[in-house]
């Protein structure tokens, strides 16, 4: 009824002609159906009460809302809920695009995406195999380290986060890698007593602290790989007695809204920024212009009062 | 063509017969559309990047989607946004249910939800004239108060937080009201310059406690309406060089994640409980069955490292 290709007069008419015995209202959704074209996008979030998930979608339903499309949020929390999202998203083709927000898509999730034939963007997280829109995440990192090194840090431990509900082969390792590359470029070798590798959560990053506080040679300064788990660090450190940064360093990455209640040192990332341009990236997929398909944007470090020189100097 | 009444067999044979020549398919969605029933429901959410309302989001989505429920997101962050979406919604009928997640909805948008016909539901936020799921806020603020005043504190000050883009007329006052109840239940006078009323912004709550370290006689103890201006405001007290609580008291409203990690003692809400518990309200009046329409969840006293009895006895 919306008077397409490939249907012949007659036909038309007559369907025309029933439809309005039936009272038929052509409403704008059951069109766009009709043409495959349902003007909706799917949100695949991870963590949505996490901070830097909740400003991605927050940048991206603005962009998507004002180019008048519905945004359609889906949570998977662990492996099952991921699953059960792949399962069943291909049974009815209800969208016309997916962003998957700031986790790596497994190869057999992959398949099942393609074979659905939408759009699939990436929001916040190296999936090099969709259009992106992401951080540098070995920049980020060297930016912390660096910034450790040249305090004069020599002893510097890494708390390490992994999403154990992530595929391990499709999980980007770049902050991993700045600590190795950065340690290697200082001339210094790593100790791997000083290396902790958590789940995501404050709460393991403050018993870990205590891992590396229990050392016979604690570490002078702690690069951690998002700012919540710096939090949970400084929180056993302030336990102990001691304090920060006079008698140790800690740097996240994130630049949280709280790292500035708390005087975090931190690697900034723009949070909402990258939901904006995903967004925009997606819309100009859609409507097949020419873009960049995957974009880099910047990091940088915010110097507060959790860093400071080594006490031994 | 999904066999409903009133259509007139002749009718309904001549219509199948045509949909089959143009190949028509029924599709799950389609089918709803003419029901009435879309299957959908949208979350409207002024703040979907601060931890309180993605938590209530995440719990809504899980409740919502298990019962096969799509669930559409509008990020509303301003006044001009709400309008937006009040305006725009009536105009097409895309979902079955509203769920108004903590703002106080104003009574012109009250008006337009209403025209739609579609269900309302409040989550997280007291808007009394919708079925809702939320906090007594008035007792959460006396548990709080009533907490520092054990610890016998007389001086204290409330940093109080107000929405600028929410309805006056709506908004609930009792984290206010608990203030002026709990002084006067404790034959305590209330002096207005201990009183401040900013946005809900931990910067702005740092700002508030540098005011109130510049009276006379500062409070020996801080009430903050959430936990994130409670951070503000320890902000502020550590770079004075005082300490948190040896030197002044400071309580939040939240248990915010990062209240763990901060060692914030504050009054607990369960965030995504609210969320849950909406969902499953929402899901017992679109079927129709009998449920107690307002829903209080409890609120309890965590305590940490933030509250402790004032130094001058």
């Amino acid at each position: 009824m919306s008077n397409a290709y490939g249907v012949a007069p007659s036909t038309r008419a007559r369907v025309l002609r029933i439809a309005e015995e039936l009272d038929y209202v052509v409403s704008p959704e059951a069109s766009r159906l009709a043409r495959g074209a349902v003007g909706r996008v799917a949100l695949v979030v991870p963590h949505v009460d996490r901070w830097f998930f909740g400003a991605v979608v927050s940048g991206l339903e603005a962009e998507l809302s004002d180019a008048g499309m519905d945004v359609l949020l889906y949570h998977v929390g662990d492996a099952d809920d991921r699953r059960d999202f792949f399962h069943r998203l291909p049974a009815r083709r209800k969208v016309d695009a997916v962003v998957v927000v700031a986790f790596a898509v497994a190869e057999t999730e992959q398949r099942r995406l393609e074979r659905m034939g939408v759009l699939i963007v990436a929001a916040g997280g190296q999936n090099a195999v969709y259009p992106s829109v992401h951080i540098d995440d070995r920049e980020a990192g060297r930016q912390a380290l660096d910034h450790l090194l040249f305090l004069g840090h020599r002893r510097i431990a890494m708390i390490s986060a992994v999403d154990p509900d992530e595929d391990a082969a499709a999980r980007s390792t770049g902050r991993d890698d700045a600590y190795h590359d950065a340690l290697r470029d200082a001339g210094l070798s790593v100790d791997d007593s000083l290396v902790r590798t958590i789940d995501w959560s404050g709460v393991a990053a403050a018993d870990a602290m205590a891992t590396l506080l229990s050392l016979h040679r604690p570490p002078t300064a702690v690069y951690c790989h998002c700012d919540e788990l710096a939090l949970g660090a400084i929180r056993t450190i302030r336990r102990a007695g001691l304090r920060v940064p006079e008698d140790l360093s800690v740097i996240g990455i994130d630049d949280h809204p709280l790292a500035e209640l708390t005087d975090l040192t931190t690697i900034a990332q723009p949070a909402r920024e990258q939901g904006v341009r995903t967004a925009h990236l997606l819309l100009a997929l859609l409507r097949q212009q020419p873009v960049e398909r995957h974009v880099v944007v910047p990091t940088r470090l915010v110097i507060r009062r959790s860093t400071a020189p080594p006490r031994s100097g």
